[in-house]
C-alpha cells in the first residue's frame, strides 16, 4: 500500500478459501482500495456460494468509492482440483459440493465482468510477484506452508499453470522414492508427506509415541491436541523435540527449494502460509529460514546458492485476491 | 527432413560436444539443408577450437549452396557451466581450457553474424520441440540420458534458462534426501546420482562386488570393463541382474518425471541420449520405456499420468545443432 493515487484500470480480486471468501478491489498498481470477507460455507452449495461472493463484491466496491463501471475484470482465485482454461472447479477437497462447477462463467454471468480463475497458490505467488516480496524479479517460486505445500511458479510473468493445471504443484514433488512417508491419495515420499503441518503433527504423534522425552508428553496426556501451534510454543520455550521437528520441516523445505532451483532457478523463493513460526517476527521464525538456508547451501551448486534470495512472503492473506486481480489485468489489462 | 523447398531466413547450428563440433545449417522451418562435423580437440584451446568452427560452417555454408549473406543468425550450443545472457563459457566440465570464454562474443566476431549460446540440453530440448518428436506441442521436459542426466524444459516458445543459466538442470533434482548415493560435486541423492550412466555402472559394480549372480560376473572375471552396453547386451540375453539395474534405472527416470509433471506439467516428456537401449527398437528399449511409464503411474495424480505423453525423442544427434539454429531464429528471426 502507498500514497499514490489510484490508478485505473481497477479488477476485483475474490480469493475463495474452504473457511472464507475474500474480496478486494484493486487498482493498476496492485494497490488494495477495499476490503471484505465472509464465511464461505460451501457445504450450503454452489448458489448459496454465488450470492455470497454477489454480496461481498457488492459491499468492496461500494466501499472502493467506485461503480461497476469502473471494473475492468475479475480475478477468481480458488483451491483445487480445476481445469483453469475450462474455468471449472473439479473436486475441490475444501469446498465440499462445488465439484464440476464451471465458476468461471457463473460468476461472469453474475458479475457481468470478464472473469479468470486461477489456483489459489498461484495467485498467491502472482500477487507476491507483482506487488509483495518479490515485485522487484524476474522469477519466483512461491511456497505456502499449511495444511497441505501449496506452490506458485512464476517466469517472466508468466504463471506456471501447466497443460492439466497442475503446474506448480510442488508438495507433490519426491524428496524420498524409498520408504518414503504416506500422504494420501496414494503418494509416497512426496515433500507435503514431510513438511506440512498434517505430516508435522504426524510426525510428532509418532516421536511421542516412541517415548521421546519433550514437554508436549504432559499437553497430550493432560488432553490437548497436538497442533503446529502446541509444538512451536513449546519449541519457543527451549523443547529440544518440539525444535527438531519444527528444524527438521525447514530441512525438507531445503530439499524441495533445491530441486526447484535446479528446475526453475528463480531470482527468488518466498515461503509464506501459517507454518512459519512468526517468521522475521520470532526467533523460532529466524531460525526455520536459517536452516532451510542452510540445507540449501549444502545440497545447491554454489552458483544458485549464492544468487538466489530466500526470504518469507510479505503480502500474508492478502497475497490470493491481489494476486487473482493482478492475473485479470494480466488477461484483460492494457499494461 | 521434408521435401519442401527451403525457407529463408536461414541459420548456423553449432553444437560443441567433449568430443565433436556438429554444424548445420537450417531452414525457417527447422529442416537441415546441410551437416558436418569434426573433432572439437578441447585440450588444443580456445584459438584452436575457434578455427574448427570457423572451417566446419565455411564447409556447411558451401554444402548448402547458400552463402554467407543469406545466413541471419548464428546458435551456439554448449555443455555447461555458463552464462548464458553473457554468452560466457565459465568452467565446462568436457571443454579443457575453454574455461571463462566469452565464446558467443568471439564466435559473433569471427563469423560476422548475430550470435546467441545456449545449453546443450536446453538446445536439444528446442529441438525436439521446434522440429521433432514434441513439434506439434506447448510444452516440453527433454531428458538426456548418458554420461550424465542432462534436461530442457521448454514452455510456450520459452527456454526456461534460469536467472543463473542452472534452469533444467534437473539431473540435480533430489530424488532420496536421506542416505541418497553419493554423485561428486557434494551432491547426494540426485537423480543424476542413480539414474546416469556412470551411476548405472557404480551399481552394477557393487552388485557384482556382493557376489550376485549374473553373466557380468564372468565378463569382469575375463577383464571385460563393464558399460552400459555391455549391461544391455546382458539385459537382452536375459541376464536377471543386468535386467533389473536397467529397469532400476528406468524407475528412477520415473520417479524424476513425476517431480516435473507436479511442478511444470507440460504435455510431452521425452527421453533421447545414448542410455535408451535402442529406444523403441529393442524390446529392452520399449520395456525401459514401459517401466518409467510405470513408475509415473504409480507415483503422479491421474490427471497429468492420463494426459501427458511420455516417449523417446526423435532427432537423435541432431537435436543440438537444429535447436541452437532455433534459438538462434527465437532471438534474431522474424517468426
Amino acid at each position: 500500500m502507498n500514497d499514490a493515487q489510484p490508478e485505473a484500470p481497477y479488477y476485483v480480486g475474490i480469493d475463495i478459501g474452504g473457511t472464507n471468501i475474500k474480496v478486494g478491489v484493486v487498482d493498476n498498481n496492485g494497490k488494495t482500495l477495499s476490503f471484505t470477507s465472509g464465511p464461505t460455507n460451501a457445504e450450503n452449495g454452489t448458489e448459496a456460494g454465488l450470492k455470497t461472493i454477489k454480496k461481498l463484491v457488492d459491499q468492496a466496491i461500494e466501499e472502493s468509492g467506485l461503480t461497476y463501471n469502473d471494473i475492468t475484470a475479475i480475478g477468481l482465485a480458488s483451491p483445487g482440483t480445476m481445469d483453469i482454461p475450462a474455468g471449472m472447479l473439479l473436486d475441490p477437497t475444501n469446498l465440499p459440493t462445488w465439484n464440476d462447477f464451471p465458476i468461471r462463467e457463473k460468476v461472469e454471468k453474475l458479475l457481468q465482468k470478464p472473469t479468470i480463475l486461477q489456483n489459489d497458490a498461484n495467485a498467491a505467488a502472482y500477487g507476491e510477484f507483482w506487488v509483495g516480496a518479490a515485485h522487484h524479479v524476474n522469477s519466483l517460486i512461491f511456497w505456502t506452508l499449511g495444511t497441505g505445500i501449496g506452490c506458485g511458479i512464476i517466469i517472466h510473468d508468466l504463471v506456471i499453470e501447466g497443460e492439466n493445471s497442475h503446474g506448480g504443484e510442488c508438495g507433490h514433488i519426491i524428496i524420498e522414492m524409498d520408504d518414503g512417508r504416506y500422504h494420501g491419495s496414494g503418494q509416497y515420499g512426496t515433500l507435503e508427506a514431510y513438511a506440512s503441518a498434517t505430516a508435522l503433527i504426524a510426525r510428532c504423534q509418532e516421536a511421542l509415541d516412541e517415548g521421546k522425552a519433550s514437554s508436549l508428553q504432559l499437553e497430550v496426556a493432560s488432553g490437548e491436541k497436538i497442533t503446529p501451534l502446541l509444538i512451536a510454543q513449546a519449541a519457543e520455550e527451549g523443547d529440544v523435540l518440539a525444535n527438531e521437528l519444527i528444524m527438521d520441516t525447514a530441512k525438507y523445505m531445503g530439499v524441495g527449494t533445491t530441486t526447484l532451483m535446479h528446475t526453475i532457478d528463480p531470482n527468488v523463493v518466498l515461503f509464506g502460509g501459517a507454518m512459519t513460526f512468526g517468521r522475521n517476527e520470532t526467533d523460532l521464525g529466524r531460525r526455520f529460514l536459517q536452516r532451510i538456508k542452510d540445507e540449501v547451501k549444502l545440497r545447491a551448486f554454489p552458483v544458485p546458492y549464492e544468487n538466489t534470495v530466500l526470504d518469507y512472503a510479505s503480502l500474508g492473506g492478502d497475497a490470493g485476491y491481489i494476486g487473482a486481480a493482478g492475473c485479470a489485468r494480466l488477461k484483460y489489462g492494457n499494461q
